[in-house]
């Protein structure tokens, strides 16, 4: 199936099958689509945190939107940005990649020094703003993976952020939690919004042309 | 190919072969794409301005770190989110879809009164980060669509967005800029990343398993 019969053929789930859990290979190539996912200036300012444990997710659930999901998916993928930028994140990223392509050391230096000259000036809330934002991407892939594996998946931002960055102990990682991406197998019983109509803005709507 | 097979394949290309053009059906898969993308409460609370008139993209020049890309591609995308949560865009979407799924009208008020509590009470200024971190899913999903098609393209958000919104007009639909995607086909002989090794970190340092 193409992206986008992958695309119509997913929903955000409404009930997991608590029975049903998804494959540590499936769990992989779900993470590997975010990993892959291209971000600003090729930072990757993102994390994901793969909870599977039972007794963590109960922990996470307070103040969820959608406490059963939680409780009953498969795996609660967490999308955590960088909580700021700083200059060795920055060189950390341009070192491994300079490494990794055989470049003389030092070859983005010009271009990191104005990364640094950007970010470093900026309040920690914007960056995490801007970091923030770049998780989305991979969240977006992670989802569209889920659908090619034909796992479901439930997308989520209606969290208790400071009790899942505390439990999940992310400050010591230097990150803060986005989002949520629950993952498993729906429970068609109980999952009211699968019998309904996929509803998207028509595309008139959608797209404005300027030719 | 599959989703990572196309991941792996694309890249953020750094030059456009200005003569090569890309066919109106496939922006229209690409920006399929994008309208397809889960967003929060389903709002879908971004559109995407399909900029392909060369003299329109000059004019969005002024500014833009890929100046050469924005002239040489063959369509700019430009992916551009609400300015602010209103009660009237919340109905239009949720009266839409209680009409396509021929739901009894009304049917969604105790939800969108939620929204409109949460949303209507915050800063304008809050509810565009919102908005914005949501165009952020169809941007990469834009840009896997793109891949499955082999079509080259590169995100970016390096550009004077106020200029884009006024020479769009942008406020007149409610819209700020947020990020652009140039489409086209790779000028390989200008293309200098494209000999490059793709860079990721590394699995695990990417993901924090919780087990």
């Amino acid at each position: 199936m193409s992206l986008l019969e992958n695309l119509n053929w997913r929903h955000s789930v409404k009930a997991f099958n608590p029975e049903k859990k998804v494959s540590q290979e499936n769990i992989e190539k779900i993470i590997e689509a975010a990993r892959l996912a291209p971000t600003s200036s090729g930072l990757q300012q993102f994390r994901v945190i793969n909870v599977s444990n039972q007794e963590t997710k109960e922990k996470l659930v307070a103040g969820a939107l959608n406490p059963d999901s939680m409780k009953e998916c498969s795996n609660v993928l967490v999308f955590a940005a960088w909580d700021n930028y700083t200059a060795e994140r920055i060189d950390k990223v341009y070192d491994y990649t300079t490494e990794e392509r055989d470049l003389p050391k030092g070859r983005f230096d010009s271009y990191t020094d104005q990364l640094k000259a950007l970010y470093l000036n900026q309040p920690a809330e914007e960056n995490f703003a801007h970091t923030s934002r770049q998780s989305y991407i991979g969240l977006g892939l992670s989802l569209a993976e889920a659908a090619e594996l034909k796992i479901d998946s439930c997308p989520a931002e209606g969290f208790n952020n400071k009790l899942v960055d505390e439990i999940l102990e992310l400050e010591k990682h230097g990150l803060k939690s986005v989002s949520l991406m629950y993952v498993g197998y729906a429970d068609d019983t109980r999952d009211w919004i699968k019998p309904m109509k996929k509803v998207r803005i028509p595309r008139n709507e959608f797209v404005i042309d300027v030719k």
